[in-house]
Order: C-alpha cells, then sequence, then structure tokens
C-alpha cells in the first residue's frame, strides 16, 4: 500500500513539480500591503488543491490582514488525527538585484529549486499536499485523521492565526501536530527537531542633545549619545559572549554529560564554512553547537547613531538606537526577560544621556518535545528510511511562535519534520531548495502517515 | 577720520544690508557639484565688490574645484600689511524642510538676519569689505596695507586653497592675519579667540559573518560585530570621559590654577540650556568649559550596523561602522594621534571580526597665539569700543585649519576676530546672525584697522 503511494509520487513527478512552480509565482509577500491581492491568489490555490484533493470543509477564513485556509479529512476510524500547519506567505525578494533568476520564476540549477518560497514553506507546505493527493488517488483515503491549517502571516507574526486558534480551540483540536517548517543540520542529514528557542525583544533609544551639535564647540561639554550606547551595550553581555542581565539565566537547565556528548556527534558544519567568519565565539563553557541548540542568545540586530554619509561629519549626534533580541530557551519566560532587561537599562544609563525604550509585542516561549516520544520516533524512522541514513536528534537555535502556541492550547506533541538544508538561504537572495529533499521528503511523509497508526 | 568711517556705514547701512542679502541669496554649496556655477558667481560677487572698491590686483584664482579670490591694496606707507581670510562658499541647506524662511531668500527677523552663509561666513566677510569701502569713500585710502584671500572651499577642507598658499607663500605673505570665522561665547560678549584644537579622524568597519546571519540559527557561534563595536569603542574612552589610547595625552600642557581661574570668569551659557542636555559629563577632573576649551576630546560622529527600519528583523549584522574624530590641543600631533588610535584599534578588535581603518586624510594641528600679543589686545580693545563691554579671551573647541597652515608657513599671529553668537545655528537649518553683530562688528573692524597704525 506503502509503495503504491511512493509510486504515483514518482509517476506524477514532473506534474507535481509544475504545479509547485505555479504555487512558487505567486507573490505572496505578506509584510507589504502592495501584494494584498498576491497573498490572496496563494490561500486560493491552497484551498482550490485541498478541494480537488478531496478534504471536506475547505475554507479561506478572512481576517483583519490575510487568509487562513482550513480543511478536514476525518473519515479515519479508529485513527489518530494530526494538525498539519504550514504557511503560504513568503518574505519580501530584496535585495532584489541579488538574485541570479527571476525570485517569482521558479528556475531549476544544479539540482535546486530557485525561488522564495521554495524551501519556506511553500515548497514544504506542497510536498505534504502532494502526498494527500498521492494517497487520495492511489489508496482512496488517509491511514490517519487529517486537519489542515495553512496561514498567510507567519512572515509577519502570525498575529491572526494566535486569535483564531485560541477562539476555536476545539476546531482545530487534534492528538498530535506535524510542521515542515525547519531544516536539516547539513544536505542530506536527515534530522528531527525536537526543542526550539523562544524569543523576547526591544528596541531603545538615548536621547542627549536636541539636535546634533559641534563637535568642536560642545564636545567635552555634552555626553554623546553613540558612545553611551557603547557602554551600556557592554554592560549587556561581556566579551565571553556571557549576558549580563541578573536573573537572565535563572531556570535555564543545567547540559548534562550526555547532552553535550549527543550535541558534539551531531553532523553538520563548524559554522566558519558557511559564514566566512574566523573564529566561532561561544558562551564561556561551552561549544558553538552547544550554544546556539542549548543556550539563551541575545543579539544587537541594528545600531545606529548620527552620521553614516560618506566621508566626516564632526558632529555629536542627538541620539544613538539599539535593536535587540534574546533567543530564550525552556525556563525563560519571554516577558519575565523583557522586563529584567528593561529594568537593566534603565539601571545602568549613563548620565547626561535619557532612554526611551519600546519593547516588541511579539515573544514566544521556548519549546521542547520528549525526543523519545513513539509519534517523535516514528517521524526520525521515516527520515532514516527514505534518506537511508541515520536520523539526528537536535534542539535548534530558531524560532517558531505556532509552536510554542500549539504546545501551550494543547499540550499534544508537536513533530517539527523539517526538510530544508543549511544552503536554501531563507530570507536572503537566491532561496533555493533541493530537488532531492523534495523527492525524499515525501517518501518520508508517506512512511509517516504509514506508521503512525501502526 | 575714524568717526567719518563709522557714520559712513551708519548712513549706508539700508544700501549695504541690501548688497549684503545679493550676496546672501548666491547658493555658493561648494560640496554639491550641482551648485558648481553658484559657488563661481560667489566668487564674481566678491571680486566684482573688491574691484568698485578700489582694490588693485583683483584676481579670481581657478582650482581643480572651486575659485579663490585675491585683491591687494599696498599704498600705506610704513604701515604693516594684513591678510584678510575669508570664505564665501557654504554648507547645504539640509534639512530643507526645517527652514522657516528660504535659505536663500535672506529674512530679517527678531533683530536677527535668517539665511544660509549669514554668519558662516559670508555676513563676517561682507562686513570687512564694507569698511573697506567706507574708508576710501571717505579718507579716500586704507590705514593698513591690505592682502583679501577670500576661498570657495573652506566648507570642504581648503584643499586647493592649502596648494595655493604653499606654491605662493610670498603674494599672500603679511605682518598678521586677520580671520572673522569665529564667534562670541555669548550674544553682545565681546570675545576674542587665542587657541583653536586641531583635528583628525578615521572611520573603521568590524567585519564579521559575509552576510547578514540568522539569530536563532547562528546566536551563539557568530560574534556579533554590532556588540564587538560596542566592546572596542569603549576601549577609546571610559565613562570619566577620559580617552584610554596610550599616549594620547603625552605633551598636552597642564593646565594652570590662574588659566582655571580665567576659563571660570568667561561668561556664558552652561551648555544646558541651549542643548537640552540634562547633564554636562566632562573629562573627570575638568569642568565643562575647561574641557570645550582646552582639553583634547574624542567623538563617535556616525555609528551603524545592521537593521535601522521599523520593527524588528532577527539578524546578526554582517559588519558595524563607526566613524570618530579627535579635537586637539597644542603639544599633540594629529598624524601621531591618528597612529596611536590605529594601534589601538588592531590591538583590541575581539576575535571573531576582523578590522578595516580608513584614516581622514585632513587633519590639523591645534592653534594658540599669546593673548598678550599688542594684535591680539588691540583687538580685544576694539570690541571693547565698539561693544561697551570688556573683552574676554578664550580658547574653543573648534578648528579652523587655515589657521594652523597660516600659523605654519609664516609664524605671525593670527587675529581671530569673531562676531557669530551661539544662537547662530551654524551647518544648522534656520542660520541666523544679528542685526547688532552686523552694526558693532563693523564698527569694531573701523577701530581695530585704525589702531593697528599707532
Amino acid at each position: 500500500m506503502t509503495e503504491e503511494v511512493v509510486q504515483y509520487l514518482r509517476n506524477n513527478r514532473e506534474a507535481l513539480l509544475n504545479r509547485l512552480y505555479d504555487f512558487l509565482s505567486i507573490p505572496s509577500i505578506s509584510t507589504d500591503s502592495e501584494y494584498k491581492e498576491d497573498v490572496k491568489k496563494g490561500a486560493e490555490f491552497v484551498a482550490d488543491y485541498l478541494n480537488e484533493i478531496g478534504f471536506e470543509q475547505v475554507e479561506i477564513i478572512e481576517t483583519e490582514r490575510h487568509p487562513l485556509v482550513y480543511a478536514e479529512w476525518m473519515k479515519a476510524e479508529n485513527a489518530p488525527t494530526a494538525l498539519f500547519y504550514g504557511h503560504y506567505d513568503v518574505q519580501p525578494a530584496d535585495p532584489y538585484e541579488e538574485w541570479v533568476s527571476e525570485p517569482f520564476q521558479p528556475e531549476v540549477r544544479d539540482g535546486r529549486i530557485y525561488a522564495r518560497g521554495s524551501s519556506d514553506d511553500k515548497g514544504q507546505v506542497f510536498m505534504h499536499l502532494s502526498v494527500f493527493e498521492a494517497y487520495m488517488n492511489t489508496v482512496g483515503e488517509l491511514p490517519v485523521n487529517i486537519k489542515v491549517c495553512i496561514e498567510g502571516e507567519e512572515e509577519i507574526g502570525s498575529e491572526n492565526l494566535t486569535k483564531i486558534l485560541k477562539n476555536n480551540k476545539e476546531k482545530f483540536a487534534a492528538d498530535f501536530s506535524v510542521i515542515s517548517d525547519s531544516g536539516m543540520v547539513e544536505s542530506g542529514q536527515p534530522t528531527i527537531t525536537y526543542g526550539l528557542k523562544g524569543f523576547t525583544g526591544l528596541e531603545f533609544t538615548l536621547k542627549g542633545p536636541s539636535s546634533d551639535l559641534h563637535s568642536g564647540m560642545y564636545g567635552g561639554a555634552v555626553r554623546n549619545p553613540a558612545m553611551a550606547m557603547a557602554h551600556l551595550l557592554t554592560t549587556l553581555k561581556n566579551e565571553e559572549e556571557v549576558v549580563m542581565v541578573d536573573g537572565f539565566y535563572d531556570g535555564v537547565e543545567e547540559l548534562t554529560d550526555e547532552e553535550r556528548k549527543l550535541i558534539k556527534e551531531v553532523p553538520g558544519e563548524d559554522f566558519k564554512a558557511s559564514t566566512g567568519i574566523t573564529d566561532t565565539t561561544p558562551e564561556k563553557g561551552f561549544t558553538a553547537k552547544e550554544h546556539t541548540m542549548t543556550r539563551p542568545t541575545l543579539e544587537i540586530n541594528g545600531l545606529y547613531s548620527g552620521y553614516q554619509g560618506e566621508g566626516t561629519k564632526t558632529i555629536i549626534p542627538s541620539t544613538a538606537t539599539a535593536k535587540i533580541t534574546c533567543r530564550l530557551v525552556p525556563g525563560q519566560d519571554p516577558d519575565r526577560i523583557q522586563d529584567l532587561i528593561v529594568e537593566h537599562l534603565n539601571h545602568h544609563v549613563p548620565n547626561g544621556v535619557t532612554i526611551d525604550i519600546t519593547r516588541e509585542p511579539l515573544s514566544a516561549k521556548a519549546y521542547k518535545v520528549d525526543p523519545n516520544h513513539p509519534l517523535v520516533q516514528k517521524a526520525g524512522d521515516s527520515l532514516t528510511k527514505a534518506f537511508g541514513k541515520e536520523t539526528v536528534y537536535v534542539r535548534m537555535g530558531g524560532s517558531i511562535p505556532v509552536v510554542e502556541l500549539l504546545d501551550q492550547l494543547y499540550k499534544k506533541p508537536v513533530v517539527l519534520l523539517g526538510f530544508g538544508t543549511p544552503e536554501d538561504g531563507l530570507h536572503s537572495p537566491n532561496e533555493s531548495f533541493p530537488l532531492e529533499s523534495f523527492d525524499k521528503g515525501m517518501e518520508t511523509i508517506v512512511y509517516y502517515w504509514d506508521s503512525v497508526t501502526k
């Protein structure tokens, strides 16, 4: 039975890929209101496909911004119900000039599909839909009950999804969730992500003089907000990459020797090759992999003050601004961490300047599922079978807010079955997705649905 | 005789002001090549006026960029020769939208002439030309020999003036120089500036990963260039405003108790009212006035890294850049200071990032003239007579590169007879100049030329 489904996918590969290219050709950029109609087309594409497959109650749920597509197929008696989540919206294509081929005209080069959304997340969503199609057109039914939830606002914070899930908890309820919006530790290395980091952020501006001043006339009298910012920032994290905010590490689990050993064994790049850096600089006492996977971080995402043009402008800038975000681990509450940082900043702001803090409203708690849970182990086994290589189980530094939301609402496992690779260039120019991941990924999904009923 | 000249200025005030408004209406912005023809018109205005007054050998000396106007009147037998320097170019008018009236359509409001260049330096240059006119149209001659040098590149570094002066040393030689391109410590308080600071600068970029990275996937492995920049910047200057670069203060003269007393007595604002700051923050052990007037400074003029748009972008920036300049005092060599900072930066750059330093090619040594020199004292006395208030002698934090050049080339006194006020808004929107300074300033100049022959 399983082989029949897999064979269908092989036989129809070209037609499926062509349909995927149609999906990828829709510039469903959620952040830019100019693309509102295109985002809508993205939702319609998904809904049409779900209808064609034979899903029931296919709905395009309108929201204040972009629609969400819901559908279900609930005819598998005595079988569990899975919620499949994904998103059909994409990041903007800028810097546009850096794309080798058009971002919304998919092109295959060297075994990769180049297009915005090919990996994040249209490509991976499409693979699931194709597997549903394959089941229905061969076996005539799905092995499990499925609820499908594909949103159009993931790249802008999932605000409306959050509201809808909270207000319709029963409608979306399932025994477990499956999400393919993550990646593998290296190309061809099957990977199950069993933990994600949480997230909080804020922006702050130091205000000095009411306008930029002549550095000769006022230098020596006036605190320079840019230098004050440098001093303030260094109180947040020292050169050993240890966050100095009081209470920041409270509740963070100690890394066990066993975990350290497991992390050490995870294959994958050493960070230097793919980033061009000279040295990795993890937190004191941890390796780079240990830090990215299991330790919280505090990063400056943006910093600006004064003159940025060519040459020299001898001013004391009026203000300096920094944007920071933290990635959090289990045991850390994002709101509490934000409070601690606000308190720290207010306490450490140098005299001669004042501080203005804006809290980032979006946040997420960290997520961790037991890697030994049967539904997680079955996902790993399916990967191993399809890719012909032992699956590794890792925690990742990224955050997927919906995962934490599902965990909080339903207390049921969320299985992260990601097929992306480190070379995909998510959110960057020339985003791509390997054809190998497309083929073996769909096979994995077939094996997985098949295995969860056993 | 003096009274006759002063009377001429009073009688012809309206005609002179109208002519000044014509001068101020020329947008002679030297930095922007779109205004090249207007800068030329500025030079022609000056040359025409000098010809009309009766100067000889009036020349518009072409350079690689903007012309310089030269003229002389050498018929005062047994009298000294003065070089009068000024500049007819101006700063750009942006941010244009902040101007209350058009920057190049002079308007008088509340006793001030509002126009770009009204104070810096067209207004002050014009006052000198009007005084020459008044002498010629009353007495029929000037009391001293005068060489006039009015350049069009002061706002962009006086590069061609420097070349011309060095190649034509004899032509521009004089017994002393007079410059009116500075200001008074407060409005109505006659001030002689007997010292200026020197200047050096550089820009440096810290380079981390070859492109912006996902802060979740790489946070904890990769040194964040923005945070590395904060750490590096704090090694340059501590929170007590002491520069930490080895050797920075070598050769700087100790401030004597007498100087401290003199500085304390200098009237003028406390820096808070005009800047809106909550506290002054001078170097440890010095007052704000002592620091601005006599101590070297190191200031960040610009700082930037990563994302500057609205909201959050969870990246580790690829680079971070800072622009810094120092104001130097006697005893500090700008080239040596630049070397020391370069050495310091290379030594302190955190691991995981590399540094790329660009040295600012322009620099200037500090300048100090003996405030008791008779030619300086006569300038002070003339101010006192015209403004009806005792003149104060101060050192200023600003830099005028040509002053150092004249000092170095000729070793003769440079008298800084400035009529600007702290409210003039040099280089800012709504630049203005008080009519009081225009009237009393011209009177001062008459008294001064008259006194130097006695």
